[in-house]
This record gives C-alpha cells, structure tokens and sequence, in this order.
C-alpha cells in the first residue's frame, strides 16, 4: 500500500439534524452566511426552515438560488459577487450535488480570486476557504463530504474537476427527512449516482481499507433500500438508510476518487447538460464489464453486497452476478437503457471522448482506457 | 437511530509516512513544536529521526519525554510548564497511547488553563487547543485519532477519562515501519487494546453504521495478523494490517466510545498502574459473556469476523463462539489468564468497582452494569 491520505468533514447525521445549522455555524465564527439553494428546495420549504434556524441563531444571512443543474463557470462568477457586495463570512449550502458544488466554487473566488477554471484539476487551490457548511437534500451527491467540485466551463462546453482537501466542508449536516420531499425520478438517478460512486470508489485504484469498508456498506444499503425509497415518499427507513449510504459513498470516494464512469458522464454534463445519475446508471454496467478482468474480486464481493449468493459460482460468475445486479436495480427503478434516450447522437462521442480521456477521475479507473476505447463505450451505451 | 456526530482527523497512512511530519506541522503553521515522546521510543531511535524531519523543514523543537505509562496529572501539569517556558506552538506526540494522551493533556493546559481534572468528562474544555500531530508507535490505542485523553489522577487513585471533539489531533500520521521496533509483549497487549475496543464500539450502544464497517474490518484484521505480527518483528505485512486495525479500531471507539471493559480497565490503570491492554485482554471475554444478551447478533458477526463458520450453527451458539474466538487468541500470543497473575488481590475491588460505575465508557457499555456486578465480574476473572 503507498501513502494515502484520508479527510472527512466533521459529521452531523439524523433525523431533525437540521435544527443544528445555526449552531454550527455560529461555532464556525460565522456572523453574515451565504446561503446557496435552488429553486427546487425553495419551493419545498426547506429554506424557510433554514432561515428561521440561522435567525434563531442570531445569524445574518444573503440567499442564492441561481443555481441550475451542473452549475456553470458564469453563474459561480455571479454568486461570488453577491457573496463579496454583502460581506458574507460563511458558506452554507442547502441542495443537491449542484448546489453544493456550486458553493465550493464560490468559497474558492472568494478567498482565491481569479476565474475557477484556474483552479481545475488536482491541488490547485493556497488560500484557506471560508467556512463551508453543505447539507444534502438528495441522497447521491456525496458532496457534502467530497473534496470534489464539478463546474462547466461554459465556452469550453466541459465540466472541470476540481480537487483539493480545501474543498472538503468544514461540517456537512444529513438531515433524512429533507430527502421526503424528492420525487421518485430524482431519487432514482441521485441514488444510482451514489451507487457508481461507491462501485467506482471501491475498484479505484487509490482504494483504501478505509474506503473499502464505506463503499462495501453504501453497496449493501443501496442494494437493500433504493427501490423501497423509490417506491414511497414516506419510506423514512429507506430514506434514512440511503442518506447512509451516499454519505459513504461520498466518504469513499472523496478518499479513493472515482473511474471511468464519472469521466464519460462529467462531459456529458458538460457538452449535452444531461442529468448526471441517469447518464452514470447507464454507462456504469458497460464500464464494469469492461473492468471486469482489473476488478474481478472485488466485483464478486460487489455481488455478495448485493444479496447474490456465492454458493457453487466460481469468481468469474460471481463477479458478473455484480454487473446484472446493477443492471437489474436500474431496470426496476425505470433509469432509460441507453443514452440516446437521454438525447446523445453519435455526432458528439469523438467531443465527449476527448475530453473525457483528460478527466481526473480516469487516473484511478482499474483498467488502462485509451479515448478509442471510451469511443467504444459511449457507442455501445447510445 | 438518533442524532449523532462523526469526527476524525486528517489521516496520512503508510510506510514512510514519517518523513510528512515536518511538512504537516508546517502547514499547521507551527514553529516551535513540542515534542512528546517516552523513553522507549527514544532508545528505538524514532525521535531522532522525526528530529531529523522537523529540521529539514525549519522547526524548532523542545523535546518532552517525562512521560510514564498510565500518565500521570503531575507530569503533564510538568509538561505544560517545559511548554509555556519555552514559547512552543503546537504538539507533536510520537509514542503509545500514554504518550499520546498526555500530549492531549498538556493543549489542553496551555490553552485551558487551571488542573487537567477541571476536564474530566464529557465536553468540558471550552478554548480551542494548539495544533496537535499524532503518530503512534504501537498498533493498539487509537489515541492518534481519538477524542479522548485518560490521565491518572494521583491523589484519587483514579484515571480520569476525558472526552471531547477539541482532543481529535489535527492530523494522525501512522507509519507501520515504526512498529517494527516493538517487543513481542507489547505486540500482543496494544494489539488486544485494539481488539477491545472494536469490540466494545461495535456493541455500544452509540455505534452507527460509520462507526461498525470500521470496528468489524478492524476485528477481521486482528483475527488475521495479531499472531503473525507477535510471532515476528520484520512481518511488515502484518505490522501495516495491525496499525490500520488500530486505526480503524479508534476510529469506531472516538465516535461510538467503549464499554465496561474499559470502564473497568481504567481503574486499574489508576490504581495498580496495570498494563492497559493487558488488563483489556484478561477482562474482555468476561465482559462478553455478561453482555451477550444485548449483543446476540453483534457477537455472532464477531465471531464472523474472526472466521468461524455459521454453517448449521444457532445464532446463539454462534455469538459464543466469539467470546471463544478472544480467549483463544489471547492464550496464542501469551496474555496471562487472570488479574491475579498481574498483581490484583481481592481487597482492592470493592473501590475499583465503585470508581468504574462513575467512569464516562460504562454509559455506552450494551447490557445494564450495577457496582454489585462489576464486582462479580472483578472476582471471575481474578
Ligand atoms: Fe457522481
Ligand atoms: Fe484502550
């Protein structure tokens, strides 16, 4: 095993656990916050509950919702802005991997200057960040504990991948019951992208005995509960558990980073803005099995996590139970089979294929992957 | 499952990872680092080379090895004197639980102000610590990423456990290499503390999924490497299986705490200066014995964990072939069978069961504990 380093953010997880924002913030020296939603989280009330919390706190706080699915390089520069006219001290964000990502990004211009595509790729970031508080209201992202951020660079039409411990929060608060007001789609693709990153995290090559056991365990809970919490709305066990399970997911793989899944779908986000837990369901059983014979142990320990019984199957069978098990839970929760569903045409895989070779997360997949055999994939996805 | 908190600190793991200390304090923004070591670890050679480190990066240091097993409050009220004199700016603890712990005692101090017993329980200390860096030099406390300090109280004859988030050094740094230098006896007693405390924090009553996937690999390690690495100095296979189950093993206790095994331990440490993980090792299946009807379905995962097979086998039956699987590691790497054999007599435990009933680790412990059972159990395994 080489050096590894591994950071979590302090962790606040459970029922209610919202009521414990302001504290916490207030702990982190915040006066005036910077309070990143989206629309979506607003109408659901989520926000008001926040804001009456950080009152009660005797917080100030500046709201930002211009957020949109994978967040762009020009919308970061605008709440940035907002966050230095209004003399914000703190950074809380309230939403989905977007969100999150969103206000990483503006954490960064904050105390870094400059465009955020100066920080892209592994490191970047000197300057400490103001304080970052990330609560989830999807269970998928993992960004709430990652020290990931994913912004597209507009003109380049690409998402960037930055990485650095800075971008790690400094809290990250998992409150179940924000995740009752998702729709049944959204938990879906959110879910399988929780998913993709805990199998991707697991057969990186970065992998860790202490990654490996998180990302077993979000396989586990996935396994076992992501179709009830499709299901039902109510489901607050199901719930619970996969707000379990992506906060390990992430914890696996901000730690062990991610594969070739992730490096395909980051274009996607950036080229076609295709939502980034569909088009990561999709892809992820044709990359398994094309790192299936890097991967083969693990995958059957994958399988096993998924309920698949090992009696009498030698490993290879096992492992390839892993790649129908993901198949299958995709299936029964209605992700589209291909990504021409999802509006990619053939014209764009040489654009998405390119830029995915150059992806940071590609540097852990298990298996060497050359831009023809990215190609490959994204054709046999389409 | 209620609210709960999970807080570890950064974690650099791997051989050689040494060398990073000097870079780490650094980054801290440390200058004159105190030094924290014991004896033993001095003649092996490790502060010499950590001095080299800190050079090499433009540290200062003022070296402190005034530390005994079991600390004691008069040595780190000396400590935080050597500290104060000499303008230091951050703790570095290189050593075993007792060196480690004692550096925790002594930020506490400086920082804190007044007895080190104006800190005993849960959450008391209030000011913010120096910059503290942990690098264990056996495989067995977990102190190095743990929100505790135990320090003996000399007039009271009592250890003193202290918890709080403020005691997480900022960064743990374990290197396996530095275990080669361990005597057999030490192996086995740090690598029975290890076990233990997986054990107590996969059964306490605070455990959480984080906190399990950790506890159990850790028990699956010890099952798997405890002997190899009593057997030899140079299995380097071994000792880095042994520091990651220490490390995973204080991962799960620094968030889901201990049990009575500790609970009882302490005392004896406080008052008879026993050997702490040695005292562990001899109580731990006397505990389990009288725990297992809380913890049924724990223990038989235990005892999976240790590689029996479930095969045909009751639940029960498999929950005591955990308690089997600890006696008959302990008696493989020579841990001695009763508290007699390490120096109690009957006369003291009427006092030591009256401190343990007060210790902060037997609010967590699974099954109900009166003064009058920790008794009992006293003199079962005397
Ligand atoms: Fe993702
Ligand atoms: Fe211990």
């Amino acid at each position: 095993m080489d050096i590894f380093k591994f950071v979590t953010p302090e962790i606040i997880f459970g029922r209610g656990a919202l009521q414990q924002i302001g504290f916490s913030a207030r702990r982190l020296g915040a006066r005036k916050v910077f309070l990143v939603s989206d629309p979506g989280v607003l109408d659901a009330g989520w926000v008001d509950k926040t804001i009456t919390v950080l009152g009660d706190a005797g917080l100030e706080y500046t709201m930002w919702t211009g957020v949109t699915p994978n967040p762009k390089d020009s919308e970061v520069a605008e709440g940035r802005q907002l966050y230095e006219e209004k003399g914000c001290d703190a950074v809380i964000a309230l939403g989905g991997g977007s969100a999150i990502d969103a206000a990483k990004a503006v954490a960064v211009l904050v105390s870094n200057q400059g465009d955020i595509s100066s920080y892209e790729g592994v490191d970047k970031i000197s300057h400490p960040l103001p304080p970052i508080i990330a609560l989830p209201t999807t269970a998928g992202s993992g960004a709430e504990v990652s020290q990931f951020s994913i912004i597209v660079d507009v003109k380049r039409k690409l998402k960037m991948t930055i990485i650095s411990k800075s971008l790690v929060p400094d809290i990250a608060i998992i409150d179940p019951e924000v995740l009752g007001t998702k729709s049944a789609e959204l938990t879906a693709n959110t879910g399988m992208d929780a998913l993709t990153h805990a199998i991707e995290s697991y057969t990186s090559v970065a992998a860790t005995p202490l990654t490996d056991v998180q990302a077993l365990n979000a396989i586990r809970l996935i396994a076992n509960f992501l179709r009830k919490s499709v299901a039902s709305q109510s489901d607050f066990q199901a719930k619970e558990a996969m707000a379990m399970a992506s906060l390990q997911a992430g914890l696996a793989f901000s730690n062990a980073i991610l594969g070739a899944v992730h490096a395909m779908t980051h274009q996607l986000g950036g080229l076609l803005d295709m939502p980034h837990g569909e088009a990561n369901a999709i892809l992820l059983p044709y990359v398994m099995r094309y790192n299936l014979i890097a991967s083969m142990e693990k995958y059957a320990q994958v399988a096993e996590a998924f309920g698949e019984s090992s009696l009498g199957v030698g490993k290879r069978a096992m492992a390839e139970k892993a790649i129908s098990a993901v198949e299958e839970m995709a299936r029964d929760i209605g992700i589209p089979r291909s990504l021409s569903q999802v509006g990619l045409t053939d014209e764009f895989i040489p654009k998405l294929s390119e830029n995915a070779v150059k992806d940071a997360c590609l540097v852990t997949n298990p298996r060497d992957m050359s831009r023809q055999e990215i190609e490959r994939l994204f054709r046999e996805a389409l």
